[in-house]
């Protein structure tokens, strides 16, 4: 046992770092998990349907109720609208298994579907947290820096709502958070459902950033969205028009009920899980309406209360197993999916990670193909944090890399090696470790494996600490990726925006 | 997205605490990953079956050797053993897949090999740490703490060597570990290998505790001991001569080869587990050539060195994926197999918690049977703390009830109660609800889900300073096991032991 401790003796020689790359296009090698039988992801379908079809859902939007009655839905007071299961079927038949949404570059592009799976840092927070400045309410200079930041790594393969930038006047706020991803960053960028007109100046500055008119941007998967249905059963206004929207002009929409389990949903996983999954049907079938074929994913965030305080909680065994639930669900029906890491953790501590991680785990063993919340989630949502943020990448880099595969030619195992190495002797100097030096192992971002005395002379810094000094070096790495003209256009679209008053939410 | 928030209704009804009793046998429900094909798997084992046929291993012990040159081993120089490969093969034959060690409660007895999964806490450190008096070398009282909280969670399967006792004589340290361990928990004790006449007098109080002569000793596996090679292909006196005692009195023992790539194992991933693969083969050679069916386990700790500090790093992608490859190597030779949950972190922090879960993801990936260091240790294997012990139960905690069964049957399903409240209402008061109320959810142990205001108000506790607490209360909720005369007759044979001078390591 004894043996199993640190030795350290350290080999002199120089190490260039080695590009992250490989991270861009992450494919899950692992069968996902099976915890229901194929005949309850079948009933519990079957269930969602009837219910879609006998109680119906409520849709706040005039105009999608009326779209969804020229399909052959019916129509009952209180805006409650049934949808007969054929349409749920075709629905489901029409929505695209796999497709790619195009980055501004073309290396960066997202595949969602399949195998493939995004890692997408943290959305929606209106508070903001780093070491110097604390807890306080966002401002654009917090969301540029998260935009820099998700640009900075590759395992993050694309821009979400970091956090709310609320210094800015709402009329504008969809104008320079999206001018913000599109000059900052060269991936795929994010867009809030928040009223058509704000949808549509969004639309234009991606037709402008990616020289499309109209006709080739309603065939061009390049922004994303993600609906939040109002469990249980009912889509509110800017939801339902989002769906529209989005689908009539052929964008990426996640639909994601808000299924906690003992509050907005039943407290057993699997009602949870059946209202969740009538949720999302329904939200894809007024997708598939408007345009047959547009691009969807099914959301699944199926979490519970906690019981004490009433409020979401993450990383929790019930979460866990209703992701993978989720993937064989949205597998059923053909439709890509979407979870999340997540945490209830206030600090970036032990809890923050663990949490985080059980999360993500539920989310990877299950197949999810886009993982929102990855990186800077805190506080149930509430925040997003600085450090946390790096201190979540450091987790994916080690996820992504531990998906490599091992490299088990003859050349690897050196057996030639392990027989000239005198037993009891060490591989430091053998040749076959200097060949491999170089790039041998994977560098952590933040750990440190520094001896106990050596790390308290220097401080004592936790890694909370140390990921405050990472996430401002890499700002003052930042180098934004070349415009143009295109910046000046990007620029010149904002200015008029402004100028004329931007755009209130519906 | 601005739903997926904290919504803070609380219900208010009585809840009682639910057993887990149901964590005592755990079995991962999942298949292990696949990372080698079967033919490279069956190359490594046939390689690793050549470099001990040709090339050898060193074994220190005389009486080690002689016995395999019994065997039909051929001896050289520098106390080098060459096993053919027929011996080899005879004991991977002869080694038992599965077996049981009782513990002195039959409901903690513990299943090895299978499906089966039983995580035990630190094991080794000689430093022990808390928050209350910091970083100190470990002490008996420390040692009989952690035999306390591994007694109080049934999650935690079996007592380890959590910290070495520093303050107690060597001669006598067996003596009070093994009594401390018997005397406050009633689970499967562990012993180290640290000399014949110490060993022997472990094994006369586990007869005296278990009422056993000798021969229904030898045939009733009741404690655990972890052997480390000296790698690369050496096997020191005391190990040896563990392995012979262990295998002669039929008592489990780990071998565990400490395989840390880049150093005492190939640079290369491979190359260090055909390294790992060989040495185990070997200690196992030798159990079985003391007695055939003796109970071991192949123990796999490889991973690889930081290259910026020279030490161990765990949590690594190169340790997760040594992890998956390990089970491959284990279940092709039939033999249950033990990896570990660790970290490097000095601190109980974001890094400890998210190391110690990605080594240990990777363990329960690779579908290990015992997951040794899972609560407790940091600082690469020198400290033991406690507030990491809480911390970590937790997550073990949280992934055992995630291996729980999910519940779709149709009361489950709950469509009625569905249909019944409406759209955009709450569950909280459904019949559904308070039928299932008292105990729904899993209770988090040292996780708070408090809104940040109220987190703030009550002292800005992480979740370190929690864990704290946690482990303050449990020790004083701690009961001795009854034991009657046995407690008494175990006090005698220490005291006379330890007035005869106790047992010098070998």
């Amino acid at each position: 046992m004894t043996t199993e401790r640190a030795r350290r003796r350290r080999p002199r020689l120089a190490r260039t770092p080695r590009s992250t790359a490989h991270y861009r296009r992450l494919e899950n090698p692992f069968p996902p998990d099976i915890v229901l039988s194929e005949d309850r992801v079948a009933h519990i379908h079957h269930e969602a349907r009837r219910l879609l079809e006998q109680h119906g859902i409520r849709i706040l939007f005039a105009e999608a109720r009326e779209v969804l009655a020229g399909a052959g839905c019916a129509l009952g007071d209180d805006e409650m609208v049934r949808i007969p299961a054929e349409v749920v079927d075709h629905a489901v038949d029409s929505a695209p298994s796999t497709f790619t949404i195009q980055a501004p570059n073309p290396e960066r592009s997202v595949s969602v579907g399949g195998r493939s799976v995004a890692f997408l840092p943290v959305g929606g927070p209106p508070f903001v947290s780093d070491l110097d400045s604390g807890r306080r309410r966002g401002t654009l200079e917090d969301f540029e820096n998260f935009c820099r930041l998700t640009q900075a790594f590759d395992v993050v393969h694309a821009n979400s709502p970091t956090v709310e930038p609320q210094d800015v006047e709402i009329e504008h706020r969809h104008l320079v958070s999206m001018r913000a991803q599109l000059r900052l960053t060269d991936k795929v960028p994010f867009l809030f459902c928040r009223g058509r007109r704000r949808t549509e100046d969004e639309f234009e500055m991606l037709r402008i950033r990616f020289g499309l008119d109209e006709a080739a941007f309603s065939a061009t998967p390049v922004c994303w969205t993600n609906v939040n249905t109002n469990s249980p059963r009912q889509i509110d206004v800017p939801m339902a028009m989002g769906i529209i929207d989005f689908a009539r002009a052929g964008q990426p929409c996640i639909m994601t009920p808000f299924t906690l389990a003992g509050a907005m949903a039943p407290i057993s996983l699997a009602g949870a899980l059946l209202l969740q999954h009538a949720e999302v049907l329904a939200a894809v079938a007024l997708a598939q309406v408007c345009r047959r074929g547009a691009p969807v994913v099914y959301g699944g965030f199926t979490s519970n209360v906690d019981m004490k305080s009433g409020s979401p909680a993450f990383g929790t065994p019930e979460a866990m197993k209703g992701a993978a639930a989720t993937g064989q669900l949205a597998r059923h029906v053909g439709l890509p999916w979407r979870s999340s890491g997540s945490s209830t953790s206030p600090i970036e501590d032990a809890q923050g990670s663990y949490e985080t991680l059980l999360n993500l785990s539920g989310a990877l063993r299950g197949g999810a193909n886009l993982v929102l919340h990855t990186a800077g989630w805190q506080e149930g949502g509430l925040c997003a944090s600085f450090e946390k943020f790096v201190l979540d990448v450091e987790v994916l880099q080690v996820l992504a890399e531990s998906w490599q595969p091992i490299d088990a030619s003859d050349a690897e195992l050196a057996a030639d090696t392990i027989a000239a190495v005198p037993p009891g002797g060490h591989f430091f100097d053998a040749p076959h470790t200097l060949e491999r030096f170089e790039h041998a192992f994977h560098e952590p971002l933040v750990s440190t494996r520094q001896p106990f005395e050596q790390w308290v002379e220097e401080g004592s810094h936790d890694a909370r600490t140390r990921a405050n000094a990472v996430w401002k070096r890499v700002l003052t790495e930042h180098e934004e990726p070349e415009h143009g003209e295109l910046g000046d256009e990007l620029d010149d679209f904002v200015a008029r925006r402004v100028a004329e008053g931007g755009a209130a939410v519906d």
